[in-house]
């Protein structure tokens, strides 16, 4: 490739993402320069002192200035807000991205705030930990992980296909996607399984007043990984639970359903029932490990990752 | 110590737990000889062939003859069948014991077919993985991981206090428990979030229809966890469930009132609702991870584990 995609990145919020963005960026060695900015000072002073971004700036705007390429890496609820933030100081002909778990509520809250003279291409890097802020992000968080590019109609193929090539540098698989079906997917690979996890570890935090502290203390394989999951960030679930509201609900509509038929099951003590229903999901599992989603490796393949 | 606590140990039933035992009683080189015993000809002919048990019988009554400990390592819908089978064969004083992961059940099956003259000490390593069969265990298994013992009442002092030794030496913590109790503490920590975890599974494969393979291709964390979970042995969880029906439905009962509260808030867009739930789950995953039952290593501390 000749000289870098972008001269001049700016990452608005300092989180997850965007701490993982920003040394994946520097490993490829692909930016000229990487401003950042955060909503608190505690945020950015962490930043400065941990050298995330080249340079962290006071105020959105400031961030913004003269950048190509503007990454909005806050929670999905507040991206309409700083999207108006930072309109009056977008550079004519920068794009702006996000980062958010949403995609359609994204859409109808940024979109309406940007100038004309500004390209908007949503993505969603499909890769994430439990653990969240400046302090925990990491370069190979993308690595072979796939980024959904979800643009809007209208929006020139240029800009699309820069930012799908800066994904492709830190290290991620890119595929575009229609902003409703990314929302009704994620719904059943993600949002779904994360509100049971949380429902599960609440259930077990109410019965810590009857079994005492045995639920912690004798936490088995199962409910490890729930408490694991219901670990993520209140205020990112908070948003995506209610900003893609329609397809939560729906999945959660045929789950509940399908719980019932097994705890009909389990009830009538139709044990054909379960052993054909238990028997059907293990093919699923097949299917991701073939993939490369995931690895059978009892560390899950996560010492290579961390290497 | 003088000598070691069991010249003679039979597993019968040789898969994950089975094959992981041996291992590591090889590894603290504490027993005599070990025979195993599986009910089909080709897992027998595994064992022989990989060097699993130092003599594999061709009927568990050979297994156990001679025997001073004879583990039960069968799904828990069987026990009673084995222990029929293994009775008229069983040496004089010697201990039975069992790895089921449902305790009542197992007792009420099991207490009425062996002899007076042996003691029967039921229980419950928590400790496992998705696989299973003869070439899924491993030494390590154990190690560190909760042993549970829980013993019927009027059983001799001696037999416990030995089964805790050897279980200590292939690297479990015990602790002493109560069947009932046992049950509806696993209940909570291990059977309901398995069948939670097979349900949504069991969406995501209707979805397919939908989705097309798109369910696994972006599997997500959360998900990917999930099908993890539910790619455990159907013959054994549908024995769990059938077994300890009570606790697993009284907690589902619970589990679907909390689903559905949250539910209505993510419907009527209770924001505060949905993050003060999530915030009050993180301390949980706090508290197990001082009580040193996970880590917060991205790898789950799984590395260290099989190294
Ligand atoms: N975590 C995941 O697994 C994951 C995966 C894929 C996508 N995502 C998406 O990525 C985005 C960021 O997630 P994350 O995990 O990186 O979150 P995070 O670690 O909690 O960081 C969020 C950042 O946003 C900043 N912020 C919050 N409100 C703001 C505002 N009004 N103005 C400016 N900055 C603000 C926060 O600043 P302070 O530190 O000052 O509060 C913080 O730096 C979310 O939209 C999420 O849906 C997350
Ligand atoms: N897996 C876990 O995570 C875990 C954890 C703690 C406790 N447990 C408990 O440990 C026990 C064994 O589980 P596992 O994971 O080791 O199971 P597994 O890998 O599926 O092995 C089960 C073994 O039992 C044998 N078997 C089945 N029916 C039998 C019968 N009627 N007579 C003789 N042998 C029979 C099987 O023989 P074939 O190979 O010939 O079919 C196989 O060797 C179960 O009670 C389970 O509840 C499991």
């Amino acid at each position: 490739m000749n000289g870098p995609i972008y001269n001049r990145v700016a990452l608005i919020g300092l989180g997850l993402i965007a701490s993982s963005m920003y040394w994946a960026i520097k490993r490829a060695g692909v930016v000229g320069e990487v401003t950042g900015y955060a909503r608190s000072q505690a945020t950015r002073d962490t930043a400065r002192r941990i050298g995330l971004c080249d340079r962290v700036c006071d105020s959105a705007a400031a961030a913004v200035e003269g950048a190509d390429l503007v990454v909005l890496c806050v929670p999905v609820g507040v991206m309409g807000q700083v999207a108006a933030e930072i309109a009056p100081a977008l550079k004519p002909g920068a794009t702006v991205s996000d980062v958010g778990s949403v995609k359609r509520a994204v859409i109808t809250a940024v979109e309406p705030q940007l100038p004309d003279d500004v390209h908007f291409v949503p993505a969603h890097p499909l890769a994430g930990t439990e653990h969240s802020g400046p302090e925990s992000g990491f370069a190979e968080l993308f690595d072979n992980r796939w980024c959904l590019v979800v643009p809007v109609n209208g929006t020139a193929e240029t800009p699309i296909a820069q930012l799908q090539s800066f994904w492709e540098l830190l290290g991620a698989n890119v595929e575009i996607m229609d902003p409703d079906h990314h929302d009704l997917v994620l719904a059943v690979t993600s949002h779904t399984p994360h509100l049971i996890a949380y429902t599960m570890v609440g259930v077990a935090d109410d019965l810590r007043r009857v079994t005492d502290s045995e639920v912690i203390k004798y936490s088995a394989a199962g409910f490890r990984d729930f408490t694991r999951i219901a670990a993520s960030d209140p205020t990112m679930w908070r948003d995506v639970f209610l900003s893609n509201k329609d397809a939560t609900l729906e999945i959660l509509g045929r789950f509940t359903e399908e719980l019932f038929a097994l705890q009909r099951a389990i009830r009538t003590g139709d044990g054909e029932h379960l052993h054909e229903y238990f028997t059907r999901t293990r093919a699923i599992r097949r299917g991701i490990i073939e993939a490369g989603q995931d690895t059978d490796a009892p560390d899950f393949g996560r010492a290579k990752a961390k290497e």
